[in-house]
């Protein structure tokens, strides 16, 4: 079966579609009973990221549980960096015992071949496309190079990332050297996703948008940009790029060579559609709390982002943020439901 | 001396003035090893809140050490609740003991006289005008109706709001009920603040951000414009209407009736100028993690976003949030004094 057959394929390179595919970000977590017990058979989060055979069968679950339109591999952003060199825990937050101090540390960090230093991503990846037989495409995914930056020098996760700020504009040149190593790391780290089945990828950049668009441009924009014009296979499998809370950021998404802009919730999906829609495609954006409604409230706010994008291709519907751990998953169903009736053409 | 003769009150209004005026949101606080001294005094942050003469003393403290261009009265968004008879304390992040739950618990929420359930609101402002004696003008504020209501019905702050935003379009009604009181009870608060001498009133609506265009224009439009469009002495005391991380909202934040919009960090002001500077006046809009960089870069940034004014009129200089407890106030000096010296008209 060619790529391109597949209806998530289809609405991220915009041909047209016979309705709007539906995935969620975090659709294999914590919500679902089944991956709380496939986790706790695994021991913990990242032993559950390492062990191909549990991680895939996680990955899988919402496809047979919630009959989403992809399945994405189950994994986290950190772990490639664990390759680089750096330790890191969680608990259940995630944390670098050794963050990035200096321009040595930086060199310190070591660019080795993925399936060297992720050995278990490609098997995921591979046993995934096995086991669901391109029933659906299979999502792969890796951190943006500034969202990773940034917990490399913070050491874990945080509102502002001072550290890091501080370290843009003190040290510039060490800023843009760990940038320029992440950037290395990342378009390895996808192209062996790519060359082991992801049939589409997204880079989550999800803190990116702490910064005005100048910073933006200067310190992000020209590494995002590298990685997408250097992903194999771009006439196949289309990337996606996300990034929260970056409103201030949207033109300059949609011109790093993503062939999908992810949205989070708080963009006017028909805005953003007028204003970067002939460049990409969108994905999203429902607001992730709307799943803590009643089923006739996930049904109206489904149909109001459906609407704003008036039936045009180029729609992968979404939340506009991972799935809260508590939504009760008969509601997931409920949104899931609605984009496919509602959507149809 | 007339209201309109301070700096800070021309350039609200759009008036021409010799320089751009500087004050900084938490001017009073935690960064000031004087702050501190006094905090420990008072026993605890409430406390310090709720005595007239140790809050009057820490709000003065910046214009004595670091000479900035008005005096904000040291308070907290959420000590007004607790005359509508909600049970707040602080350890030391914000937490409600009888959070919102039902639409009998926003019934039961009192509308008390200012001068009844916060005496201690006008005795700093009265103790601060007298103190200073019309040197720079002393700034007001409030929460926004939204930010408050997040609070109470979530019991604690929070990153998404989720049970809030459940409120908002499961019970619509009950939702519209505790925004109404809240806005009620603003324009009480805030003219009652007027009365005991605030020249210029800030509504800090830091959380209304979460929110889409839609949802803002239903649920917080109309009450925020409410609120300005009730306020006394609307000609004299101007008032400044802030959101963090609204950035899809800027037109509609125009449009509420504040004399000046607070731009976080992540607009491009000389972009907000464009937009929305015929209607109001800007106030930001450094990223306040800069204030943990070198001098020199504090210096550039600062020169960067007064550039961006173009030395218009209709400009007070800001951070774009919050200055942080672990800044260096010698850092905070060197951006007022850049401030002072690069915007000479």
């Amino acid at each position: 079966m060619d790529n391109h057959e597949h209806l998530l394929i289809r609405a991220a390179f915009k041909k047209p579609v016979e309705r709007t595919p539906v995935w969620v970000m975090r659709q294999a977590g914590r919500y679902l009973s089944e991956y709380r017990a496939v986790r706790e058979q695994a021991g913990d989060f990242l032993s559950l990221c390492m062990n191909p055979e549990l991680a895939a069968e996680v990955s899988i679950q919402p496809l047979e549980l919630m009959e989403v339109d992809a399945v994405i591999m189950f994994s986290d952003i950190l772990t490639p960096l664990m390759g680089m060199g750096m330790e890191l825990s969680f608990d259940p937050s995630p944390k670098f015992l050794n963050p990035i101090k200096s321009e040595r540390d930086i060199e310190a960090l070591k660019l080795v071949d993925p399936d060297v230093s992720t050995p278990y991503v490609g098997k995921i990846l591979n046993i995934i496309r096995k086991e669901i037989n391109n029933k659906v495409p299979v999502i792969g995914f890796a951190g943006g190079p500034f969202t990773l930056a940034s917990y490399l020098v913070e050491g874990e996760g945080s509102k502002l990332f001072s550290k890091f700020i501080k370290m843009l504009f003190d040290s510039p040149q060490a800023a843009h050297a760990l940038m320029s190593k992440l950037t290395q790391m990342t378009i390895q780290y996808l192209n062996y996703q790519i060359e082991n089945g992801a049939q589409m990828v997204q880079l989550f950049d999800t803190w990116a948008g702490i910064l005005p668009i100048d910073d933006y441009m200067e310190f992000v924009f020209p590494y995002v940009s590298q990685i997408f014009s250097e992903l194999d296979k771009k006439s196949e499998v289309p990337s996606v790029y996300y990034i929260n809370g970056g409103h201030q950021l949207l033109k300059a998404m949609s011109k790093t060579g993503a062939t999908v802009v992810g949205l989070d919730w708080r963009y006017d999906i028909g805005i953003a559609n007028q204003l970067i829609g002939k460049d990409v495609a969108l994905q999203g954006n429902l607001n992730p709390n709307i799943l803590f409604c009643r089923p006739e409230i996930i049904k109206k706010k489904t149909a109001e982002i459906l609407s704003k994008m008036k039936g045009e291709n180029g729609h992968i519907f979404n939340l506009g943020h991972g799935i809260d751990k508590n939504v009760n998953p008969e509601h997931l169903k409920c949104m899931i439901k609605a984009v496919k009736e509602l959507s149809k053409r």
